[in-house]
Order: C-alpha cells, then sequence, then structure tokens
C-alpha cells in the first residue's frame, strides 16, 4: 500500500466515523420525539403504563448519549479534526446535551401523567397541553431535520416558532390561574399542569439551542445570545 | 533558535493559552456567583434597582461565555490537543455552558423581584428563599473552588449538597400551596416565589453537572447520569 492509497484509506475511515456521529445523534433524537410524544399522551389520557414506560426508557436516552459523546471524543483524540469536521463535532457534543435533558423533561411531563388524579373537570387543560406538545414536538422534529440536511433555513424557522409556544404557554398558565383561584382544591392538581406545560415551553427553548447549534455548524458564526433578526441579517453577511 | 528552544516556547505558549483559557472561566464563575447573590437579595429585599442591574448585568455573562467557548474552540483547532490537554478544553466548554444558564437562571429570579408585588405577608417564604438561595450558592462557589483546585474530592462534597437543596426547595413547595390554598388572591404572587424556588434548586443541579464535568476530566471517566455513590466507588478503581 502507498502513501496515497493510505490516506485515502484513512480519510475513508474517518468520514465513516462522523458518518456514524451524525447518524447516532439523528437516532437519539428520533428516541427522544418518540419519548415526548409519549410522555404527551400518557398525560393528557392519565395513561401510568405509557408514562412509566417513558420513565424506564429515559435510561436509553442517556445511554445513547453518554455513547455519542464518547465518540466524539475519541475521534477528537485520534483525528485531531479542524475547521468544518472540528465543528460539526462540537455541534454534536452540545446537540446531544440538549436532546438529552429534552429527554429529562419528557420524563418529568410524564411523572405527572403518573402522580396527577383530579376530581375537578380540566379536560380543556389537558386539550391546551396537548396542543402545546404538538407544537413542541414539530419543534423537536423540524430541528432533527435541520440538522440532517444541514438546512441553516430551516433552522431559522424552526427557531421563530419559539414565539407562539411561548405565547401558547403562557395562555396556559392564565388559564390555570383561574383554575386555581375558582377553585383552590384543585391547586395541587393544576400545578402538575404548570409543571408539565413549563417542561414543554423549555424542549422549546431547547429546540432553538439545537437550531443555533445547527447555525454555528455551518456559518461557524456562534449565534446564541443573538436575537432571529439580528441572526438573520448577519447570515447574509460574507463569512469571515 | 534551533528544534527545542522552538518546542519549548511552543509548548510555553500553549500552556498560558490553557491557563489564560481556566482564568477565564473563572472570572465568569465569580460574576455569575455575584449575580446568583443579587438576584436572591434583590427578591427578598424587593429591591427592583438591583434587580434590574442583575437583568442587564446578563450580556456581560454571555459576553464571557462567548469569548471562552471561541478561545477553546480556537485551541482545538490550532493546537489539536490530546488526552488530559483535550479533557480540560471539553470541560470547560460543558462548564461555560452551565455557567451561562445559572445567569439565566439567576436572571429570572431578578425578574420575579421586579414583577411580584404582594398585600400579603409572606416574610417566612422570602426568609426560606433566601436560605436556600445561600445552599445554593454555596454550592456554586464550592464547585468554582473544586474547578480551581482540580479537586474531586470536593467535588463530590459539593454534589452531595445537592439532595439538601432538594429537600428545602420541596418544603418551599409545600409552603406555598399552603399559601394559595389559604388565600386564592395569593396565588399570582406565591406562583412568582415557587419559580424563584425552582430556579434555585434548577441551579443547584447545574452546580451538580460542573462538578460531574471535574470528574470527567480528572479521572477521564464519564460520570453524568450516575448516582453519587456509584461515582465514589467507581473513583476507587483503578483508572483506564
Amino acid at each position: 500500500m502507498d502513501q496515497s492509497d493510505f490516506s485515502h484509506h484513512y480519510i475513508q475511515r474517518f468520514n465513516a466515523e462522523l458518518e456514524k456521529v451524525r447518524t447516532d445523534t439523528l437516532a437519539m433524537g428520533g428516541l427522544v420525539e418518540q419519548q415526548l410524544a409519549d410522555a404527551v399522551q400518557a398525560l393528557v389520557n392519565q395513561d401510568s403504563e405509557l408514562a412509566n414506560h417513558v420513565i424506564s426508557n429515559d435510561v436509553k436516552v442517556n445511554g445513547m448519549d453518554v455513547k455519542v459523546d464518547e465518540l466524539c471524543t475519541s475521534i477528537l483524540a485520534r483525528r485531531q479534526p479542524t475547521a468544518s469536521d472540528l465543528r460539526l463535532l462540537l455541534t454534536v457534543l452540545r446537540t446531544t446535551t440538549d436532546l438529552e435533558r429534552i429527554g429529562d423533561e419528557a420524563k418529568r411531563v410524564a411523572r405527572m401523567a403518573v402522580s396527577t388524579s383530579s376530581s375537578i373537570d380540566v379536560k380543556s387543560a389537558f386539550l391546551e397541553i396537548e396542543h402545546l406538545g404538538e407544537q413542541v414536538r414539530a419543534m423537536l422534529h423540524g430541528a432533527l431535520n435541520a440538522l440532517a440536511r444541514v438546512d441553516v433555513q430551516a433552522a431559522l424557522e424552526v427557531a421563530q416558532q419559539d414565539k407562539r409556544v411561548d405565547r401558547e404557554y403562557e395562555s396556559i398558565l392564565r388559564q390555570c390561574m383561574t383554575y386555581m383561584m375558582e377553585d383552590p382544591r384543585s391547586i395541587p392538581f393544576v400545578l402538575d399542569i404548570i409543571w408539565a406545560a413549563r417542561s414543554l415551553e423549555r424542549i422549546g427553548d431547547r429546540c432553538c439551542n439545537i437550531c443555533e447549534y445547527l447555525i454555528y455548524f455551518v456559518k461557524g458564526r456562534d449565534v446564541r445570545h443573538t436575537d432571529l433578526e439580528e441572526i438573520e441579517s448577519e447570515l447574509k453577511k460574507p463569512k469571515y
């Protein structure tokens, strides 16, 4: 094997490793998306069996997180990548951290399904939680798709949805306060609804984080702590 | 300049860069610690001026986060470090993310000081918030000290304090529920107390994260998702 064969082989193996990081991250994202969907369904349908399934499944999410992180660290140590390969690995390290924490929030929502039991009728609160859950799940799905297709425009669109999620969350919060004031006995139950809503709202924030990491990966710019409008106008400037 | 002079010079500059990363991270930690202390004082003393100071100061925290991250990424790209240097940089990248989010939580607590105004007497709730704030601040201080001295044992001790913080938080939550049930008009106000308590509890979790990153740095083991008891017994095993 001559030198060029060797480097060809080396690059091929490096690319295969990066591809594995990418597919493992997306697989982890798929599992987290399922956990989120199941957690919301468990809460809304008061399905404690499904809730326990979500809670016990969280170990799998954590295991995938550790696995991807170890793979990234090992590639960083052995291959010493630069430029876009380095940025890809840092993006993945950050993304899996947020995916893992989204998994934690899903587990929290599922726990509410187990603890929550109410004599009062709050079907409409569940309806709104279900709606919020769908919006947040769409954000997560969009963020993972943007990551899979390395699509900055799609990432920006996902980040824009967060404002609607925040409004929906505020609306649920106001409604919950009304419930509690009208019937103080409902307070422990309604607080659980509030925790679930807050977890979902936080998941929306984390989806935004993932989109920002993707923009960093593609554009080489750190856009955390930057308004969406600023990001859009920044992205139109030439790359430094 | 002969080859050994050159490599000596190169290593010196590399060490100076790593030292800068370390001091910048600790400086960021110091600012975040101050933000946390000020936020709790602002809430407890209903000091809206101090609260606004904390809120506007958050930009500084974000700026330090971006600066340290850029320095780490640039070192990773130029120096291609391996082994413990690589682990140090990954530890710092993770730590600054958590410090930045602790800053966000402090800002949330400060916001409660601005929005909160109550006609009812909830001095005892504020006392408990102050107490929780002190415990959490001690955790953050301990985590930063452990990081500064690279002290795994100290990191473990900080992580152990989180259980007490969780118990304190649960106690505040129960007390708040009682307030709300006794006087439904207090609900909006008491909810703000609950948000502040939850932010503080989350800061405790993030201090644990920082301790876990430090253990990873020193021991080369990923101890996230592991019980404290398991970590302690793991650390007694020989290093792989």
